[in-house]
């Protein structure tokens, strides 16, 4: 096998965390070394590293972080936590190497299975996907939102590697943008075949027939099967289900939240004014403007056609391995 | 009566246009002056002005410009209607200026006109919004996008002039931010409330109560009401229908195009690369990304709950003024 065209997001380096400064992707692929879990948060918070899966390992290793440099281990978890409320991999993370014996062999264990759950979880959903499948994706569902190979792009990718031929319509998803600077550059690295819309274009893409399937990725999913995930996926599961297209959501077990018993529990991050009224540091609306900047919604359970996980595709949410 | 606090967008400046470059907002105002039909051609193409309505008013008045300048009528013609294909009220100007003895009288008649019949557009759409709406629009249908007052903002704007104290959600409108950077300017400078978001938020702003109408404007309807207007807006009208909030789209009756059967026959202007992959220059994906720049989509006559033009409220295809 070829060596992966996308090295890992994030990895234990044998006492500090070496991860994917994603803030200057697509520019330049610069490795971004974290040896304090301050140094960690910050990085979580200004989204060099993001995406649930990644968080997850993020937040394992921040325990080791603790670990390795001495600091209590449960203040480091609370500060964890506390950076993104949304993704309920950060916390799952955290609490897997707060109780091992060794934080630090607990977060390069979690990191090891996410790739190969991502494998599994491709190879299940691929299977979905019609030959020469159009697959619309937003935001971030890539390697780069794990430690590898990726969750909605895992099943995309999983689809490339069996020679049944998807191509992509990136969403660019605003405000952050992860779909223009993210997803389109590892499917470039990765050979398939995609094209940059922005988010407004998909009503016009399901209405001219040009989108077979939507495939997704999420940052929580409650008891009733209700999922989080960035903000626009909602408006993209009512379009679909308007159109009869289906509506995919890929995710680890690990993103499952039996404790939240629907969508109302899941908290919904709210992110500075800035991301969407300034870019680069350039302003893109008049000074002192109200902004409301959701950076996640809730698309409820009925307008979901499959999940797809590691364990396999679950058609109801009565199905998913909770 | 105190100033209007928007001055004119385009006016007929005795053998010159003089129009607000739109290219320069919402950093400064300031006003471009075409003197030769090439000149104002490149500040249709390049958005110095747009806008429907404000295109009606461009083309008559390039018409007299061809007229002051002794270029040949029929030439200048072509070349105006050419520059946006999608808005029926550019080639609608055109004619009417063709067909007049004085085209540069002509053009001063529609720039006047525009005002008082926004006015009355506005007065009847007020109507329909409750007391406190909270109102979702798309792109800049405001007196930007006219010589003056607007229509989907007209309508807001003689809401509030009328004291029912409307707010507003402004949706950013990739690519081109029309609204962060047009809209926005026109509610802060008549002290509408109002908070931008971006494009992919309105399904949350319904799904949680916050939205309580749409109001669009429209660059073409076709016979039998299906509108064309700014990529995304077809979007908003699904969500609309989903949520049960009333989409209302508002358009002066030169928008009507009774030559044009359905939307199947509206001709959607596909723009550059560059509108999608970069902003200001700054690139938004990596290099090479391909790129689908759609600049309109289609709503449905059926997804509408009523067109406002300045005859009145028609709530359904069949009630237009055609």
């Amino acid at each position: 096998m070829s060596a992966d065209p996308l090295p890992p997001t994030i990895e234990w380096a044998d006492g500090f965390v070496r991860l994917i400064d994603q803030r200057r992707l697509p520019g330049e692929l610069v490795l971004l070394e974290c040896r304090s879990v301050d140094e960690l948060c910050e990085a979580i918070r200004t989204l060099a590293v993001r995406g649930a899966p990644a968080l997850g390992a993020a937040g394992a290793m921040g325990v080791a972080l603790a670990a390795a440099t001495g600091e209590p281990l449960e203040d480091a978890a609370d500060r964890l936590r506390a950076t993104r409320p949304t993704a309920v991999n950060l916390a799952w993370g955290v609490s897997r190497a707060l109780a091992a014996a060794d934080p630090a062999a607990e977060a390069v264990r979690i990191a090891a299975e996410d790739v190969e759950r991502n494998r599994r979880l491709g190879a299940h959903g691929a299977e979905l996907l019609p030959v020469d499948a159009r697959v619309l994706t937003h935001c971030n569902a890539g390697s780069l939102a794990c430690v590898g190979y990726g969750t909605a792009l895992g099943v995309i990718r999983a689809a490339h590697e069996a020679g049944r031929r998807p191509s992509v319509w990136v969403d660019e998803t605003r405000p952050v943008l992860q779909g223009a600077r993210l997803t389109a550059w590892e499917l470039q690295r990765l050979g398939i075949p995609c094209t940059l819309v922005a988010d407004v274009m998909a009503g016009s893409l399901m209405a001219s027939g040009d989108v077979d399937a939507v495939v997704v990725g999420a940052d929580r999913i409650a008891a009733n099967g209700d999922v989080a995930n960035k903000i626009g996926t909602y408006g993209l599961a009512v379009l679909a289900r308007h159109h009869g297209v289906p509506f995919y959501v890929a995710a680890p077990v690990s993103t499952l939240d039996p404790a939240c018993p629907d969508g109302a529990a899941i908290p919904v991050e709210r992110r500075p004014d800035e991301e969407v009224a300034a870019l680069a540091g350039v302003p893109l609306a008049p000074p002192g403007i109200a902004v409301e900047n959701r950076a996640f919604d809730v698309t409820p359970a009925d307008l979901v056609t499959a999940y797809v996980t590691e364990e396999g595709v679950a058609r109801a949410p009565n199905d998913l391995p909770l």
